[in-house]
């Protein structure tokens, strides 16, 4: 399989339950108004198959199915579910199925959903849950948006540091509802801090009378409640992790992050990363036209302005253009090749740093070698464009310009493809979000300036 | 905190131990020739410290510091590297050292590794390693690159289906070199055929004489061993799961994927998204200048035909250029915006591809939102650019031209923007490593054509 070609058409094994097909057939029997047909068909796909198919529908689709399936959605549904079309599908329900849904699911899903209705709408729903649900979901809002206390559970299994592995294999199989997706038990001291974790696979293996603080790995990493979602990434990606502890700032045992919260992480960062550069806020394609409209027009506002920049540069030159007409035809491709190549360069540099590999420590080295690459561009380029340029418009002069204003530019946007992202992050601004703005400006600038300018000297 | 501003000077909690300022020692002994310091500082730090100091210094003191280092190093800081650091460091390696490195390793961690090296080497660490391991890790090459096959390893506990919980739990204890990051089990019958898993939180809860195929799950998905990676990656995410078993066309068990290999798997394609979208092939920021410069200038060199094409579209309209500079002075506007908002319809539709939320099924909607999107847009911009040309030139018709020009063009954007990853995704073709160059070729003939071939036929 080549780098360019990917075996799309093999189906996603995983959802191949909710089929195009199927779609129709759904939408076929809600026009029929066969209700019962859609209900047995939904009735056995998993919740994320549920959530597919909700997602993959029309909005006005959507609250016909949510008004017939309301019984049958698993409340997994409406975690699996893309936030916007999450909103709309909760403004179908009542808070009493809210409230229902949020006691069957761990803290963390439960308080994201919550935190997407309206004030009233939660307090409503709130009010429904036991008192010791409603605190723990209230707590977790409390926690900053995108912190490990959002991210955490609360179900987990602590065992004290005195007992043997006797009692915590007793204390399991006595406590019912344990959930089985528990993978390491955590050891606490009497105040509940944190003293270390006990994989499963070891508790197994070990005699009864061993005392647990004599297996427990007492060095595993912990995550302060207040850390950065990125930054949870960052340590489950380093050391390989499937859980991790949450700690207060007393190492208080608080809650636990599993891996697959993560993953949503993970995605969710690296979508930023993908859309900030494309110039939109994200990337969700079930946002209402006029929001679109209204996000995406302030990018192109800011872009707007560099255009304008540039052509007051060109302006500079009316009297050259008017009298070379070629310099005219030919001006686009300066600037064009300058800003693929500073994209080229803003796009490593702002992927290095949000993974971390680029740091103040290789800054300087990455810089030289951005460069160095930018020379060696930049005299291919001059003598290819310089060429072809010669061979159109059989003028030496204009050739050998266009060549030296295309290596000042393809420079230009090297250095500033890399240093620009480095001082955004030094700064402490996203540099997905404002590097390519800044680049375009330079290479725009530097590539008219540098062409027209050439040519207003040494042309006439 | 805002979209725009992250806290990036906070500090990256799990890799604390490797500062730039303990990098500076580090050099600092290594100019003094005090290897026992380096050696001392070094032991101490975790296999991904160990890997993160490699990468972070200049090639050259990576060579000194392995020699220095070579007996100290963990077969995990190998895995933990990035592919060309790697490469560099086992060439720093004797064969042997490698081998014993490669058995301490998961199979699909050391096959990882021993892929890496030349025919030659690889045949010696081959030959150095016992026949099982060398068997297995044969095994797991002949698997195509970035199949399931090579992401899984083969250490997992498979029962038989006919054991109770009781023989389960002894075989485990027994089995001193069970590891143990184990999850789950799974049960097969005597054909090893997967018959389902057992979460050990579930085992430990269950008394002894209980049939494990009364608490088995048998509706535990698994993965062909021949799946593309990409496939792991949605059926991980789309089930949450932590680990999955692998199996041949027969359902006979192969081996387990577990997350943090998946992990792996989706930064490595989100950040393949990233890079096809800036027009590079790789984020490799260690790979040497000679080989950025071959892999980018080809890149550019496509971009160049396209700036070539669009020159061709302006030289049209010469004789209309040198009546009216204000012509050349505005063009780039129109080309670049609609450049822009094209750009945002690709990243929207590259990534809602990648991610499954697009399929048949829903993409006459997306591109029709695309499209009442760009219409509003280009109003909007239309009359925006229109104002200040007026302003700037005193000149209606040109400010009409403009206004038309634009509104035309982001029309245009926002139908190839949607259509061509579309068409690109249906052809098998990536959409995020072909789209921009097209998209760009639309705009731009686009934008030039409408702008000056408006112009000539109303102005002149």
């Amino acid at each position: 399989m080549t780098d360019a070609v990917r075996d799309t058409a093999e189906p996603r094994i995983s959802l191949d339950e909710v089929t195009p097909e199927f779609i129709d057939d759904v939408l076929q029997h809600l026009e029929g108004g066969q209700v019962d047909s859609i209900r047995a068909a939904v009735a056995v796909l998993s919740p994320t198959g549920v959530a597919w198919l909700l997602e993959q529908v029309s909005s006005d689709v959507r609250g016909q199915l949510v008004g017939i399936l309301k019984d049958l959605l698993d409340p997994k549904t409406l975690v699996e579910l893309d936030e916007e079309v999450r909103e709309e599908v909760l403004e179908h329900l009542h808070p009493r199925d809210i409230a229902a849904a949020a006691q069957e699911l761990d803290t963390d899903d439960a308080a994201e959903i919550i935190e997407d209705l309206s004030e009233v709408e939660r307090r409503e729903v709130l009010s429904e849950l036991p008192a010791a649900e409603r605190a723990a979901i209230e707590q977790t809002l409390s926690y900053p948006e995108d912190s490990a206390g959002r991210l955490m559970q609360r179900r987990l299994v602590a065992v004290p540091d005195t007992w043997t592995v006797g009692q915590v294999i007793d204390y399991c199989r006595d406590a019912i509802d344990l959930p089985d997706d528990v993978y390491d038990l955590f050891v606490i001291d009497s105040e509940r801090r944190l003293r270390g974790s006990v994989a499963l696979g070891r508790l197994i293996r070990t005699k009864r009378p061993v005392p647990v603080i004599d297996i427990m790995d007492p060095e595993i990493p912990s995550i302060p409640v207040t850390a950065d979602q990125e930054e949870v990434a960052h340590i489950f990606r380093d050391q390989d992790l499937v859980s991790c502890p949450v700690v207060d700032d007393e190492r208080r045992l608080l809650g636990v992050i599993m891996i697959d919260d993560v993953v949503d992480v993970i995605d969710e960062e690296a979508e930023d990363d993908l859309a900030h550069m494309g110039g939109v806020a994200g990337v969700d394609i079930h946002e209402a036209p006029v929001e679109t409209v209204r996000s995406r027009s302030r990018w192109l506002l800011v872009n707007l302005g560099t255009a304008f920049l540039s052509s007051a540069v060109i302006g500079l030159f009316e009297a050259e253009l008017q009298t070379v007409v070629a310099l005219a035809v030919l001006m686009p491709i300066v600037a064009s090749i300058g800003g693929n190549a500073g994209t080229q360069t803003v796009t490593v540099t702002v992927r290095a740093l949000a993974m971390g590999e680029l740091t103040m420590a290789n800054a300087l080295r990455f810089v030289g070698k951005e460069v160095i690459v930018g020379g060696f561009n930049g005299l291919l380029f001059a003598t290819l464009v310089g060429m072809v340029t010669w061979l159109w418009f059989r003028e030496i002069g204009i050739a050998l310009i266009i060549g030296a204003a295309m290596a000042i530019n393809l420079m230009a946007a090297a250095l500033a493809g890399s240093v620009i992202p480095l001082t955004l992050e030094r700064l402490r601004i996203d540099p997905a979000v404002s590097s390519p703005v800044f680049l375009t400006t330079v290479t725009d600038v530097t590539g008219f300036l540098s062409f027209l300018g050439l040519a207003a000297v040494l042309l006439l």
